[in-house]
């Protein structure tokens, strides 16, 4: 979403400054976001398709190994609990116990020495729809004023105080979840954005 | 990186479509890149700022946990083990020997309770700047053809073509990596890049 605000608003800053033709910023920032939201969206959905066949592969190779190097496998088991200083004796138990169950033995492995969570591949999709949705809507907050205002200039003014309100507290949300300070989350989003738009704006003047 | 290849191109295709001015294309396209380098770069670095001081405050809120209350702490570091099938006595000196080291103990609730990879803070930078360089150099492959092309639409076949081979090269080489089908890969990034442009370019040449 603070892509979705902060690319569209920084590209349509940057026309304005260069071509001064309200149309033409607004048909470059459609084209950015139809391209921005599609490519994010799919892209991280298959990138999310990618961890799941990734993790379903390695758990394959986990179950086969457990099956054709019983021995091996309880003696990686046995050095993770090495790594935290227990004694052969007390680990021995603990290795039997882990081993005694298949699943249990492979999904030990699997977090703890390969440090895999699993993924839902439902999740998958949801993400991507989110992703999209996210890019879409952030990016017509940006450029609806250019639509509505009279002036490219007013436009871009406008744009501009939206964009960074939402940016603003699109951070201080960000932040309130994250734990840290709401305060500093929503400068840093909004310094983002501004420092975007001003190099793109400066650059497509520059050379126009 | 395909973000990089895929967004500016898209961009410019459709601009292509709707307005037909190389130098207006070559605007956008830079004024694109400029923008999503900075945002996705400086945006990615803050992400994993965000990440470490994130993980740090957990880490410094299960500290003052086993100094307060280590019979609860205890308990969730035999509750691990009780997800793996183990029995009481044979948890009992598991857990006193994580216990006996509070740096070892920490490191145990950090990863097994709380599934905290421990981020590192070096890799922030190194990756926003990695992020940064690959969409400004994903960005100037589809934007170039139309710098030097004598023509708007044969800068846009040449564009369509490089990039087109570009995506494929990319999705080949990170499906190499990822361990999926290296093809499988490639016809990937080509088709998101593909119906990103699609879109862009139909959008574009519609609302002009």
């Amino acid at each position: 979403m603070a892509d979705g605000l902060t690319v569209p608003f920084a590209l349509a800053a940057g026309l304005t400054g260069a071509v001064a033709k309200t149309h033409l910023v607004v048909i470059a920032g459609l084209a950015e976001i139809a391209a921005g939201s599609i490519a994010m969206g799919l892209g991280g959905y298959l990138a999310a398709r990618t961890d799941f066949d990734h993790y379903e592969s390695e758990k394959a190779r986990e179950i086969r190994e457990t099956e054709e190097v019983p021995g091996l496998e309880k003696e990686e088991v046995a050095d993770v609990f090495r790594g935290y200083g227990m004694t052969e004796e007390s680990i021995a138990p603990v290795v039997e116990a882990i081993a005694a169950d298949r699943q249990r033995w492979v999904d030990f492995m699997m977090r703890f020495e390969l440090g895999f969570e699993e993924p839902d591949p439902k999740r998958a999709l949801h993400s991507a729809a989110t992703i999209a949705g996210s890019y879409i809507l952030g990016g017509m907050v940006p450029l609806a004023p250019y639509m509505i205002a009279s002036g490219i200039y007013t436009g871009l003014k406008i744009s501009a105080a939206v964009t960074l309100a939402a940016l603003f507290a699109f951070g201080y949300g960000k932040g309130r979840l994250t734990g840290i300070s709401p305060l500093r989350g929503g400068l840093q989003t909004v310094v983002i954005g501004g420092l975007a738009s001003a190099a793109a704006f400066g650059l497509a003047r520059w050379i126009s």
